[in-house]
């Protein structure tokens, strides 16, 4: 192999507390917040429509939660995943300060655990990842597990760390901008009158809307966000995997899941917390996805009457529809094969307040 | 249902003058136009380059007419067309105020007809449709009616009522944007020198272009407008329609048909109405459109020496040029099977000018 | 044909030199670079993040040198290749200014070269194609020769006259922006440490990822540059050609072959010239692209120690792996039927300067 060969690296080249400054900061713009728009049909109104995003106190229409957070995640691509067995979960994301068109996001990681499989051949990498601004702000920061191929079986063993990672992110780290006030907030913005104070914990929704995700849809996403892992992108190597195809990039699929989750939650207007996610089968073009969500827990916010938490799990399926399917999880085993995406996540939503 | 589920309207929810503030606005921006040109391959030059715009008068380069038409229309697929079996017609649209990159478009509607079906299943609902700026502006307005499922067939039937809509908007109504001025037009601008003096009512030009429809392009075009109707993004839904698969959005069928027309008619700056609209024969996937325009109308503009107005009908075709095809209507009967569009809209184009 | 027909120019309507007026102006934007990121998955720093753009003296991010190519290239299609039985050749390709998001390229040709096939049935035509800013600065300028077919077999030959062409864009007509300032350049920005000092002549790269290009990618990009050549977005008419099915526009075969060039060439920061290029096969959609490099100059420019000039050739390849595939026209005789690019261009690369 040249020396400008670019493998990647594999389980044996990361080190506890090894600290990784990703390349290629990236300038978000309106360009990006319109194609996000195209790929997921989003219709959540802070991302849709700037003004209401000032009449909420923000300076300029916020970038989408979650494009930010893929733009950041590809960044960490090349250090982190080239070599991915799967990626196994995220954990403890933060959205800590919104991002605005024309900020510019740059990525560091650090490795928090190592564990090698027993057969040898691969392990897992704990990594907790942050993105900045160009003015070093925290915008978000999250854990994520990787299984990741060793490439040479000899290498030793690194001593075995697991992380702690919290279940949830607690009240209160839920970062709340000082700005924000919902107060404004109007059901026509949204065509929903249902507030904070009309989700109760073991609620369900099943919502109505399904999306076929084809070819070309998940490769523009995996491009848009710099996301390089040959998985989401070349046919034909995928053609030897196990999968015979492109995998659909999970932060597509968790893209799709939250703008199909619009109706029913049409007022979880921003994203503070993603506790747990995982992706429990694989996506492939011609995938029609559908999504449910579980209300698991809901809290006021120490100061605030205008806005409250709501924590949601969000279920992400795959050809066939949301009605009748069990949470995965609950009869044990492995999970339905429908099931694609299990997200934990906290949303932060308008309340009536005390009246 | 859950209280959280959102069936949409059917046939018996909507009353005769029932009011609609729908949801969502949305600004546009210069992504949304980017995307529009690499959706429909539009040369417009009005919409392509922004000194051209400055040249003619206007603050900025303004968003193509039928982005702003196809943004607005998909605020109002979730109150009115969520249920429908069919969009019937368009009528009466005027393009009133330009809509500039920035600007943030809402839409109301206004049920303005009413018939049910004689299966009692289902019925014509017609509503005029109004997109306003962040200014409270009205940029475009239309009637459109639609086919809508009746959720319970006992429900009684109301009154009839059919409204009175214009055969076109005439040319005391046509919005000339008093700033606009055409007399530096150039034909370098455009490639081509024929102006509204050239053309001729009964004249016919077959325009030479055509443009194969993918699945993610008219996906991209719908998810683009926030238009949620599962017909044109759930293929598994589609599955077990009378069509077997996803239809392409009506409106992206109009921007293609548009756009191919550029060549015959590269100076027909600007849509000042569409008069009236219908979707002949579904359009979808791997299907390739083509179109020819008849020359209908032609009026001078009173006071304007710069520019006239001159009333087209568009007839969008799939699979077959347009050469030899006669105008859908012209024989009687059904629709040849390859016409999908006939569209009559009223443009602004150039003129000579007294000489 | 009706008057408003636009066939096109065929062989016999071109005059040596004839010049060309190319129509519809474009402004380029944000958007427009969002959308290239989306088709290609660019990672080059210089066109993704503003931050380093401003640093290196740039007054905004420049939008991608293969973007402001293509789209200026597309501007010259309706005139130029809109008859074209095969794009031939480029060659003496020189990048002169920066454009940034919010500037206007027009486009114009002169024709410089014709050959009438000995057939008598089609030409070839060569032109100096260049396009302008809104303030008529000379952006980027280009030579290409096309076969175009002939209408009237009849027509007389022209006089042959073939262009003297340069083999490369010699070193004193690169055009290094003065206010280019690469000695703030940090390996951390793209993750590669290799700079000009550490390219060799003679060295190749085979850069590791490969990109299958979709049915929608290539008509978006194509679209995108307003390019209207049928055979990029026809299928039914392309069902007919030789080849059954839409050719991939080969612009966007450059521009994806660029974009895998990365990994290997992180610091091949921007592109001062493009030396010669020809498209040896065809690509059609479901189609994997790799590329190789190999570096065949390297200059040191006067009085500049941050930066220096290489010049590559970028191979294109489909349906298999860089690895052990020779260089096209080293062996002599037909192209490999994998290469699909031949491309030699020069790149401006930080240098660690005399220390």
């Amino acid at each position: 192999m040249g020396k400008k060969a670019r493998p990647g690296n594999f389980f044996e080249n990361f080190r506890l507390n090894q600290k990784i400054r990703h390349a290629t900061p990236r300038t978000l713009t309106e360009g990006d917040c319109s194609i996000y728009i195209a790929l997921t049909g989003s219709r959540h109104v802070l991302h849709s429509a700037r003004p209401v995003a000032l009449g909420f106190g923000y300076r300029d229409r916020p970038v989408d939660d979650l494009l930010a957070f893929n733009i950041a995640f590809g960044k960490t691509v090349p250090d982190i995943s080239l070599n991915a067995v799967a990626n196994l979960g995220y954990a403890d994301a933060r959205f800590c300060a919104p991002c605005y068109p024309g900020d510019t996001l740059r990525a560091e990681s650090e490795v928090i655990g190592l564990k090698q499989n027993s057969n040898g051949r691969s392990g897992v990498v704990w990594v907790r990842s942050s993105a900045y601004n160009q003015s070093d702000e925290l915008v978000l920061t999250w854990a994520r597990w990787v299984m990741v191929h060793k490439r040479d079986a000899n290498a030793p063993a690194p001593a075995t760390i697991i992380p702690e990672l919290p279940d949830a992110v607690s009240v209160d780290r839920l970062s709340v901008p000082p700005f924000l006030d919902f107060s404004r907030f109007s059901p026509d913005l949204t065509g929903s009158a249902d507030l904070w104070d009309d989700y109760a914990a073991g609620e369900r929704i099943d919502h109505p809307c399904g999306m076929t995700v084809d070819e070309s849809d998940h490769t523009l996403a995996a491009r848009l966000y710099q996301n390089s892992a040959r998985v989401h992108l070349d046919a034909l190597a995928m053609k030897d995997s196990q999968f015979g195809q492109r995998l659909v990039y999970g932060g597509h699929v968790i893209s799709v899941c939250r703008a199909l989750s619009y109706d029913g939650l049409e007022n979880a207007l921003s994203i503070a917390a993603i506790n747990a996610g995982s992706h429990l089968n694989p996506v492939f073009a011609g995938d029609t996805l559908y999504a449910f969500t579980e209300v698991i827990g809901k809290w006021a916010l120490p100061g605030r009457t205008d806005l409250g938490a709501l924590r949601l799990r969000l279920i992400g399926i795959k050809n066939r529809r949301a009605e009748g399917l069990a949470s995965p999880g609950i009869a044990g085993g492995k999970p339905d094969p429908h099931v694609v995406l299990d997200l934990d996540y906290t949303v932060l939503m308008p309340r009536r307040g005390p009246r």
